[in-house]
């Protein structure tokens, strides 16, 4: 960390004072992996580990932007500062139509004491987990106490981006098909507490029967406590049915795991989890670093590409030389 | 390369003349990542580059399985050698109700000249996308003429496995909702030929509208062909009604693109490409391995959790130490 007055030190402090665009840039100018933003990250770092990280995923039509919505107001309303990062890795190249849910949600960034981010995948391996935790780290030092995490695709980066929460919701519908109940059976290892939303539809009982039959198969011996909520979610109210025992259910998960005698352990994990995240993706950087200097790597891949070598024995040869 | 008569060599003599069982058994090494099997990989690389690959994915519940049971058919009928991989990036602890559609279409597992192969994410960054491309060259050299990449998720994961195809099927159906719409925009940019599965269902001729619209929209200047199919994919069968036309359709984008002036450049891109992934993949490996050879990475997390250090700092010095 650096000391003196220097660029980087001044932004923390810009930041630290409540300053949103700032803060905006900074997260910007992280995304797009600049020295000066990571050195501002380091400044920021010793005013972070206080906020709750709640994470919310689960699949599609499942109306996770809706309860994440119904959560915001429910924590305002109990005076919460919230910041929002929503993660979308379905759309590496373009926003989607995704962008009517948050447009919605963006409402709440009239209010100071809400900050929304979205993120889209860059393209970069694990480089959308890395970029939450980045965000949610800056919205940490804000003084945002509550952080909720949405991410909206389902699969391999959703596990990753949701390391970085405390909490981690899952909502799923009644009434969806074969096909989707076996992606939740993916989500259902992260869930800690597990949300029936719409459950004012036809099939509401079977799905939670189905949920908690799910968790009985997944136990070994040992059993997950897992809270299963309904909720019938509604936009822009903090009393969308079901709410308030969603959030007291995220309190209890918090009691359980963060605020008990093994909570110094899981903290520990948590901070190892990150670092690991960190030391891949600074590797992957050197990689491409390391193949973009070699001009010749057209000339290596014709080789390939004609089979005149293999690519195994290349990249062993890459790696070794770095 | 091993030139000597070593067992990375005997068992690639096996694999060459069509023994399943020790291409099974190689693929399981693969997976495992045993040295040996990768020493037979690359001894089976010169044979390989013959296989036309075709990726299927879309939305849950599109019915991708069915698609490619009936395009497994179909080659067959056209008498070809058929590899499958199936990838289930959405599963990253447990198979899940996946396995029901699996299993049917394992009767064609009774045809020798059908080859299925699952693959689940193990946890690794990337790490599906390499076994995909492990597995598709083993079927290559086996002489399976064509290979059919399914993949089951939504995400960033779908889009890396893609990378090994040289045509991209995006399977769709009538009906979905909003939120499943806003995933296909992320698909839709990997999308060679554009499938709207059970086109008998109300809505078909909308969804055509809106995926045509989709394109157009995504098309800054310079639109990329993409023939859009009709198909009712029925199992077990080569005449569900549209799969002799997403065929043809096939062809045509393998003729365009593979065969015509630029096709030089794509395989070049296309092996700089695995190259990446090979890359990034050993160096995760290494980083795995520094940290647990830092048996002090306790203590280190210990300082990130008590705010003594930042991981950021941490990340560059044990990458630099490399």
């Amino acid at each position: 960390m650096t000391t003196d007055e220097s660029p980087a030190r001044k932004l923390a402090t810009t930041v630290l004072a409540g300053d949103v665009r700032a803060a905006a840039r900074l997260m910007r100018d992280l995304d797009d992996r600049r020295p000066s933003a990571l050195d501002t990250l380091k400044q920021l770092f010793p005013h972070t580990g206080k906020a709750y990280l709640v994470g919310v995923t689960g699949n599609p039509g499942a109306g996770k932007s809706t309860v994440v919505d119904a959560l915001i107001a429910h924590y305002r309303a109990a005076g919460e500062k919230v910041g929002v990062v929503c993660v979308d890795p379905t759309s590496p190249f373009s926003g989607g139509a995704i962008l009517g849910d948050r447009i919605r949600m963006q409402r709440h960034a009239l209010d100071p004491g809400v900050f929304i981010r979205s993120l889209a995948t860059r393209g970069h391996l694990g480089g959308l987990s890395r970029s939450t935790f980045d965000v949610a780290h800056v919205l940490d030092a804000m003084g945002f106490e509550r952080i909720l995490i949405e991410t909206v695709g389902v699969g391999q980066d959703e596990v990753d981006v949701m390391k970085a929460a405390h909490t981690t919701v899952v909502v799923t519908v009644p009434g969806l098909g074969d096909d989707i109940q076996a992606i939740k059976s993916g989500l259902l290892e992260v869930a800690d507490v597990l949300v029936v939303n719409k459950s004012d539809r036809e099939g509401a009982d079977r799905t939670e029967r189905d949920l908690m039959h799910m968790l009985d198969l997944r136990a070994h011996g040992e059993r997950k406590e897992v809270e299963i909520v309904r909720t019938i979610a509604t936009k822009g109210t903090a009393e969308g049915s079901g709410i308030a025992e969603l959030a007291t259910a995220v309190e209890a998960h918090r009691a359980r795991i963060w605020q008990g005698p093994a909570a110094a352990d899981r903290a520990l994990a948590r901070a190892q989890a990150h670092l690991g995240e960190l030391v891949r993706a600074l590797l992957a950087d050197r990689a491409s670093r390391a193949m973009e200097a070699r001009g010749g790597l057209g000339e290596i891949a014709r080789g390939i590409a004609e089979r005149r070598t293999d690519p195994w024995t290349i990249a062993e040869q890459l790696v070794g030389a770095l």
